[in-house]
């Protein structure tokens, strides 16, 4: 099999098979493609698309470049969350302990925030001592141990997708709805779960804008969990906000902290709970969002993730004592300029707000600073004062705290009518 | 300007800048951009198609990558041909001291052959002694003394063309219409002619399979000759058949003499008196059709085509004594196996023949046996008799005489019917 009759193949619009989907992705993989071809193939890719079968062949593919994990008779109970990625999203966090504390195992592999949208391994990271490098053996001992492990990916579970997705960055290929959701599918697979559960998020702080890409993704993801005999759910949901109140690190797991013990913003627990009583529901478990429910009241949820910490190294003494956090040194208030209804916070300038303060990544390489972030009192449709608090700014450094002041000029509107409420949750589907 | 922000715009159908393309240029012939983006880049040209003045701009672009001859106040008559490719087609051999003849000034670069296509440079290594790789200053020198000079491409002249087709050839990415425009025009202009005159061949031996798909080449061919100021005509021709009965190097260079002689076959007479006039009038030379036949019948072309040889050390003797051209030890010939009306040779599987046979190249780096072909003695519409003579091989070895005469086993089809005369010239652009 010819690279060159691939690309031909592939650049007439033709469908490629499993076996030579195969040989792309060992080629990108093994380093046996040159790399004028892997170029020019996902420029192809990118452009003639790929049909369902493709994709699912692709994730499979990409799977096998690494190792699984294989829970055997327990992988019937074994069960995830993804998101697309959003704004002030801390319910990963909240939800891996809920379903855990209801019986479902949590294998969470998660990734780290790139541009304006978080990352969960950043917000752990933001524990004193929380440790998201796992080998396979202590990932597995916590799991059993806890019903939930929250790690990194290692680089044996699908060394493919670093490549390409390194490959794809550089080549203006990241934009690809049948390349992305192999790429979230086949690290997912590789957990051994049986169910996933995806928060597509739409809105101007989301990568889907729309609500019909949106569903062109969750069709996609759907399709590949299908092919793969993996039962997969999906609800599309807002980011036209951030989530909740708290965007940073440290003050996201404080957030959350204040959620599992039965406060926190309500549209943070509600879509905590929908998903939390997906992921039971597809472990098997029946009755799913009353125990769910009850694991929040209860402070099981609480309790699971407190062991969490202590598994992984954590300091679990955060939860009672949020100032051992880190936390920034200054702290800056954003006033209404004037009276009216306020229209909410624009999710990605506030996501860009927060990397410019340091609590997010331009670049995959650079450092984040755990403490620093922003804190939302205002939300959309609150009638406000001149004058009134509209938010707060954590930071270090005041010229970063001028460029975040900067990006957010214009980030929170003020107007003269109450504006429409936005749902949270646009659709599901089973 | 950063190579992904040029592969996004070019990947969304944005077209590239005069800046921009010149940009891609750069990085693909001085190797700043990585193979990766160069391979992304063709293969997003390729399938989003450039604009005229896209292609103009990529034209202009390779052209400066390295020299271009500069005639002065005699560019005004300097001129050119150049075929898209065909089996048989010797007529660069025959129109080029023609129209030298008649005052036209003649710098010809021309390739070799690749696949089942000749190439003008393989045909003239033929002749004993013939040198076409030549030194600007030696090449200058014998146009001015003899009006017509017959060169391969030096590697100071277009440098861009060789390192970006190289990267189609294995990227997918030849068959793109602006590229192969931009890829001729380049090399063409940077000759530095005033008119160019193009055969633009259609047929299944051909590249261009339907009029459509020439007319489109066409277009954008002329395009660029305008854009780049250098008149530039089009003929459309037939190449279903080999053009005229010699097929194979030795065999065309004796063909063409032939014609030069005013013998030979009507329509590679026919075709190269069309192109001849059509450069001599492009050269400012008034009665063009009348002085090119004049410059055939009167022996000044024949005359012109002896001195070439002597400027660039081939051995003029070949004229007189044709067997003075390599000859191939072994013939063989091929009979109708039944009565009836000859079809014609199919010209790609001609063409493939003779590469077997040892005439042409599969690859670049193949080495070419001169004296190898084939002789057409049979044209379409002939009435033939079972046994009589179809065409003769012309070989060296019996292993690739049975490739050839397999190659060959339906190319000669006999039916019952008269076949429909096909033109030879479907129509041309001025």
């Amino acid at each position: 099999m010819r690279a060159v009759d691939l690309l031909r193949r592939k650049r007439d619009g033709q469908p490629l098979s499993a076996e030579q989907i195969a040989c792309f992705v060992a080629g990108a993989t093994q380093g046996t493609w040159p790399d004028y071809q892997l170029g020019a193939m996902l420029m192809a890719l990118f452009l003639r698309g790929m049909t369902s079968q493709e994709t699912a062949d692709l994730t499979t593919a990409m799977i096998a470049s690494g190792e699984r994990f294989d829970w055997g008779s327990d992988a019937v109970r074994a069960v995830d969350k993804h998101s697309t990625g959003g704004v002030g999203d801390k319910t990963s966090l909240i939800l891996a302990p809920l379903a855990a504390a209801c019986g479902a195992l949590v294998p969470m592999m998660s990734g780290r925030g790139l541009g304006h949208t978080g990352g969960t391994l950043d917000k752990l990271e933001a524990i004193p001592g929380f440790r998201v490098a796992l080998e396979p053996d202590e990932a597995r001992a916590i799991l059993y141990r806890v019903g939930c492990v929250m790690m990194s990916q290692t680089t044996r579970i699908v060394p493919a997708d670093r490549i390409l997705y390194a490959l794809r960055d550089v080549t203006a290929t990241v934009e690809s709805i049948p390349l992305i959701s192999a790429s979230i599918m086949s690290k997912k697979i590789a957990e051994g779960i049986c169910g996933l559960v995806l928060d597509v998020k739409v809105g101007h702080g989301a990568f889907m804008k729309t609500l019909d890409e949106a569903r062109a993704l969750v069709q996609s993801l759907l399709a590949i969990g299908r092919a793969h005999g993996v039962q997969t759910q999906a609800v599309i949901t807002a980011m036209d906000q951030p989530l909740g109140a708290a965007c940073g690190n440290a003050l996201e797991v404080a957030e959350a902290i204040e959620v599992l013990k039965g406060g926190g913003p309500a549209e943070v627990r509600e879509l905590s709970l929908e998903l939390a009583s997906r992921m039971v529901t597809l472990a098997g478990i029946p009755e799913a969002r009353r125990r769910v429910e009850n694991a929040l009241s209860s402070g099981a949820g609480l309790e699971t993730f407190g062991r969490i910490l202590e598994a992984q190294g954590g300091d679990r003494r955060v939860i009672d004592q949020p100032t051992l956090l880190p936390v920034a040194p200054h702290r800056e208030a954003i006033y209404a300029p004037r009276a009216g209804f306020f229209e909410g916070w624009h999710a990605e300038a506030v996501g860009r707000a927060v990397v410019a303060l340091g609590g997010g990544r331009d670049r995959a390489e650079d450092r984040i600073d755990p403490a620093v972030g922003m804190v939302l009192q205002a939300r959309r449709g609150d009638r406000v004062q001149a004058g009134e608090l509209l938010a707060t700014l954590h930071y270090r450094d005041s010229q970063r705290l001028a460029q975040a002041r900067a990006l957010l000029a214009e980030a929170g509107p003020i107007a003269d009518n109450e504006p429409t409420a936005l749902p949270l949750i646009y659709e599901s589907w089973d």
